[in-house]
């Protein structure tokens, strides 16, 4: 019962990468049988794709489902490459649904066939039901585990009839769904009522009717806001028809919300939420070089900019010097703007609504900034070069460059977000490429009118 | 019980915007009570400053306190600037300890004596306990209402127990703790257990020890990751010599976990997770121009190492137009590595242990992709200023930038991390120092020894 030191995954990492280095399989099979599967899948996140591939080898193979489920898709797809169909058999046993739905999308077809068979029939039917949701909706995040009841009976006979079913019920159940005839969903019998009310009250008098049910195709983003409001830990989930389909578990909606935030940090640099720290090299080789593709067409665009004022630059070499500083503020200034507004868009705070009033405070805000730093940045560029004409120069490029910069970053997330333009992922190349055109055209422009 | 449309919260916005506009105030007070406090808190975190003022005057005043701790501390500390000390402490009454913890921090001292001196003799015990733990730790996520059993009961009396306790018992209780006599932990009995297992078993036999508990002083993102790693819906907190101190639920979870998210990417930008996204413009204005000014600082250093190389510009004036792109591809390069780098941080997943092995990975990535667009470009820039030397010279620098922007990737985040400095908001600014001095001096360098 003593705290664990401040580095204890990293410490268990290298005491596991020397076991590994000494080759004392033996004592790292002991190792990794003392850790719970989330631990597992931790470790083996962090480790190297050829020490990640022993490890997995010693895991003992009754694990191998928990643990899939728990590493990110990149590396579970690693994982599942160098398995055999009998290993994969294995690891779909003892699942739950919405956990093994999650895993035979990614296996080979050969094998779903194969795991489907091998079900028996009311599994196989919820089975066939949760993957006909796509994998981001309610559908695709519920369980069909639930404990239903009648509102008639009393509580006295719940609780008998979950004796009854004993290991049958879940144990992350904190409540009994309620339906009527027709499996129609009427209310939950949270665990807390059914203990403290008295058991000859029926369902019906200890139930609670304050839980709207969530829709199967409603989006998991959608899911994961409703369960952050209203501090739920499962929620029933339904068709169309009001009819009970299953319960969605406030684990599911942490993974959810996990990824949500990672895919906005990620996604600014190009990269995937799932992206594999040791993912192989040739693969990040390629998935990045696409990025920076990108990029380059976008710096070109910059470079061909600058190149149509060659003979300025000729003339006048401080601009070239200088150029830059105007570029980097505008860029600084709008990712700001264009970040507050992707959390926004993302959390479901920013629409058509309101996107007037964060055009006009972000140019408020943009221009007061602009006339501080376009007055500090022309006092040491009129010193540096001695010229007055390239300080006031400057300083007009600057403010040019923060108006455009708070318009753009305001702007452009809603409208990529209208157009279906994941704003998280192409938000931050357009941008810059507005701020860098803007910034070389403004100030070199100006100074091709005004200075040569 | 039909879906929500898509647009729910903007178009719930719109109509609120459009009552206020048209004065309808009573309409609007009926519109605010048709919702629930995080529905509210949603809102006013989507409402400019002066709406915001008069939607928060129309919340009925006996909700104020729920509302108050669901926006961001931002939003909050502006909310309560504007009421009188009686609404303060109308607002902390029927608060959870957690949260009135949460509360009065933010309070002006002489309203926090006020609500100490209202409150009864264990309850106000019971918040200075909660309040001498930091507020990101997992004493100052924990909340005192835990329900705790003997081990050598029955289940039968303890069911007798909690019926007894009726209401006492929150709601959002899924298990019981079990404590000896001093109220050192034991275990937990959890609700499905004790509903489903015969009423003559002991607690001692019906308990589960597979929790593990946590200690007051746990870090809260550690906290997080436990209860992800677990899936667990609460767990108990005990202080150093494994005495029950209270116990932390899910939903607080899932807010540190949202907000680690968004620490990350908006740190990036040199942003708060708390920013709210319509703050006062001076406010604004002032945090942003403290990031512009750090990034001015950096930008006039890249500008510096342009300046030394002003005979070669003057000379070469092709220099100036392509300089930009060996400068930006170290920038995209680099912040990728630097994104996955500090992601792998931010999880526990990357550390001394093998720091070593992603800095040989993302140096092949890097040395690989700097090969494929080095080429690229040196073709380009080779057609487009007709010179064979150029085209050699901008390829080097590339290479030689983009293996500077791995390794600048890979190790500054681990090294600011063990000098106590959040990469999350220092390295984006001085990856890019880097990427860009050593873009321009590589290319300006190169060309100046090998050029003119």
């Amino acid at each position: 019962m003593s705290a664990p030191p401040e580095h204890s995954d990293d410490t268990r990492l290298q005491r596991l990468q020397e076991i590994l280095a000494s080759g004392a399989v033996r004592e790292a099979s002991r190792l990794l049988r003392s850790l719970a599967p989330a631990e597992i899948a931790h470790l083996l996140e962090s480790l190297p794709a050829a020490q990640r591939e022993i490890v997995w080898n010693l895991v003992d193979e009754e694990r191998d489902g928990q643990i899939l489920l728990l590493v990110t898709d990149e590396v579970r797809a690693q994982l599942i490459r160098h398995m055999d169909p009998q290993e994969l058999l294995a690891a779909t046993e003892n699942l739950d649904l919405d956990d093994l739905a999650d895993l035979v999308q990614q296996m080979p077809t050969a094998i779903t066939a194969e795991v489907m068979d091998a079900l028996d029939d009311q599994r196989r039917k919820r089975l066939e039901a949760v993957l006909t949701y796509p994998e981001d909706t309610a559908g695709g995040l519920m369980n069909t585990d639930t404990v239903t009841v009648r509102p008639e009976v009393t509580l006295d006979v719940v609780l008998r009839y979950l004796r009854r079913l004993g290991e049958a019920v879940p144990s992350s159940t904190d409540k009994l769904f309620v339906v009527n005839r027709d499996d129609g969903y009427l209310g939950v019998l949270r665990l807390s009522a059914l203990v403290t009310r008295d058991p000859d009250d029926t369902v019906a008098e200890a139930m609670s009717l304050d839980m709207q049910p969530i829709h199967a195709d409603l989006s998991e983003s959608e899911v994961a806001r409703r369960f952050e409001a209203h501090d739920m830990l499962s929620a029933p989930v339904v068709d169309a028809d009001g009819q009970l389909l299953g319960r969605i578990t406030v684990d599911d909606v942490v993974d959810v919300i996990r990824e949500e935030g990672e895919h906005q940090f990620m996604g600014s640099a190009g990269l995937s939420e799932e992206e594999d720290m040791f993912a192989p090299v040739l693969t990040s080789t390629r998935r990045r070089a696409l990025w920076l593709g990108i990029n380059l067409a976008t710096a070109f665009l910059a470079s061909w900019v600058i190149g149509q004022f060659e003979d300025t630059l000729s003339q006048v070499v401080a601009l070239a010097v200088l150029m830059p500083i105007v570029a980097s503020m505008g860029g600084i200034a709008g990712s700001q703007t264009l970040t507050l507004a992707i959390r926004g868009i993302a959390l479901g705070q920013l629409g058509p609504g309101n996107a007037r009033a964060l055009l006009l405070k972000e140019l408020a805000v943009g221009t007061l900034n602009s006339l501080i730093w376009a007055a500090v940045v022309a006092v040491i560029a009129g010193i540096w070069f001695s010229s007055a004409e390239i300080a006031i120069l400057i300083a007009v490029a600057i403010t040019i460059n923060l108006v455009f910069a708070a318009i753009a970053g305001s702007l452009l997330p809603l409208l990529l977000e209208r157009l279906g333009i994941d704003p998280a992922l192409a938000g931050s190349v357009l941008l810059t490429t507005v701020t860098d055109v803007v910034g070389f055209l403004a100030f070199l422009g100006l100074a091709t009118l005004f200075l040569v």
